[in-house]
């Protein structure tokens, strides 16, 4: 049995998978929002030791642990930096020699998009395909590629589909930069947006729906609520977001001519079926070999894609 | 000793090889502008066979010829589709077989741009890397991917970096679509910009200098020539074509991490290395990651980049 933890910017998810990569244990806690890589680490610890015990079984017992993570991952030599949205974490945290060693067994670690693309590739919606692109539409725009069978990472850092540029001097980014897809489409840019226009006398129902959900910030399923009660505001940054992603995913295939495209991520899987058809459909007009379009398909892993992907860090 | 032509829009360079890829005999000619591909593949054969007599031989005694060509390029069936820069060419013509026939070895075909970058890869400017993208910029602006030293064709047509969007909802491309890459910086785009713009009023001495070189288009020369004496419509464009490429060739780089861009064309090698260190410095504020900006380098093979690396379809 082998474990994998998925550190996303708000929740631990761990399980534990036999060799069949099927889940036979698993635990769910939040990213601690305060502290330092230190209080991250011990909390990625609880949540491996509490699935391991739902397994049946002990950290020490398996045969390794993959963790899935965003910041700039140095897979060779274990370590974690940049990490933005997790606490008081720049520098590089040697992670996989700190979590190996609370719990007992080898750790080996991976960016967050690329373990849950090659999931997706091996056990989810990616199986039919040699080469595809996954977009995982979240708080940010991450894109995951897998060509001709393996991933492709570059010098380490490839798939920044969010940053790829849909409008030259466009809209600011949370990155900094104008006019990257991310800062049209990402969950984060799209609420930023939200409040100003608010603030500013626009009408909307998003912050309203989202205090009677008792969240402080506008999740999936609050953008959900509010397009189907077609409010306008919602409506028009949604459709904003997908005109950018249509348009930096036909980038990616006009340069790349993949085979498929994997749509995950919280917003993407919440929107489904219904994405992805919209995604083939307003993608069309951009590509430039429109008689051979790549397939579509939505995430199958859903909320376990990065913990699976993470687990086949350390085989099989 | 092998063969490679290079099939250009306006004319075909044809070489010959040794085994050390050391051109030993060469012929260029005009591209047929009328008639239809019969009259291409004939100027073919006859352009080869000129510069096998160059190099002291004859067609029949290469060890086999390689072709480099636009349009819809199918190696394994060695037919050549849709290429529409050349005179009534529509459906597929099998120009491996026919030309083969009329030189009395086997040939074997390739996409242009494609070759032109292996030839860099192997031969050129290319050579220290093991990833990079090659960016022709002329007419059009192709891409051709080299991902950990293999070529990159995707299910055939990959590359399209021209037609990369980098303004949605932009200027129109003569490919029909709308803010492709091309639609500002492909010379053809250029001139009808330029054209258009020229026409209602604004002054420019572009088409002047034309005249004066005796042609009937703007060519490469005329562009340098009107930068030269400061023309203002002539510095407009080019700029918005820097601008352009920058955005998508950082696109591209967000997406793939790539270790090196290798400019080439009539228009890149045309402004050389003062166009690659533009782009290098342009890029910058697109890149995600811009404490490691691939590095940017001109093509080195010039106007035999496209003959060599066809040549190299054939071996060794």
């Amino acid at each position: 049995m082998r474990g994998g933890i998925d550190l996303g910017g708000t929740k631990i998810q761990a399980i534990v998978v036999d060799d069949d990569h099927a889940i036979v244990g698993e635990a769910r806690r939040p990213t601690p929002a305060t502290g330092g890589p230190d209080d991250v680490i011990a909390a990625l610890a609880e949540a491996q030791r509490e699935a391991a015990a739902a397994a049946g079984t002990t950290t020490e017992a398996l045969a390794g642990v993959g963790l899935g993570s965003p910041g700039d991952v140095d897979a060779g030599a274990g370590t974690i930096a940049q990490a933005g949205n997790l606490p008081n974490w720049r520098d590089p945290v040697p992670v996989g020699e700190r979590l190996g060693a609370l719990l007992g067994t080898r750790v080996a670690i991976g960016n967050d998009v690329s373990v849950a693309t090659k999931a997706e590739y091996e056990l989810g919606a990616g199986r039919p395909y040699r080469s595809l692109l996954g977009v995982f539409w979240g708080t940010g725009v991450g894109g995951g590629l897998i060509l001709d069978g393996r991933e492709w990472l570059g010098r380490g850092a490839a798939g920044e589909i969010g940053h790829m540029v849909v409008k030259e001097g466009g809209a600011k980014c949370p990155c900094g930069r104008h006019g990257c897809m991310e800062a049209y489409a990402g969950r984060k840019a799209m609420e930023l947006t939200a409040r100003a226009r608010h603030e500013k006398g626009e009408p909307t129902k998003l912050f309203k729906i989202m205090e009677e959900k008792g969240r402080d910030r506008l999740t999936s399923a609050v953008w959900a609520k509010a397009i189907e009660h077609e409010d306008t505001l919602a409506v028009h940054l949604i459709d904003r977001a997908y005109r950018a992603i249509t348009t930096a995913v036909a980038s990616a295939v006009n340069l790349l001519d993949l085979e498929a495209i994997v749509l995950g991520g919280g917003l993407g899987v919440r929107f489904g079926e219904a994405a992805a058809q919209r995604l083939a459909a307003e993608m069309r007009p951009h590509l430039f070999n429109d008689d051979r379009p790549p397939a579509v398909k939505v995430a199958e892993l859903g909320d376990y894609g990065g913990a699976l992907g993470a687990a086949m860090l350390v085989g099989p």
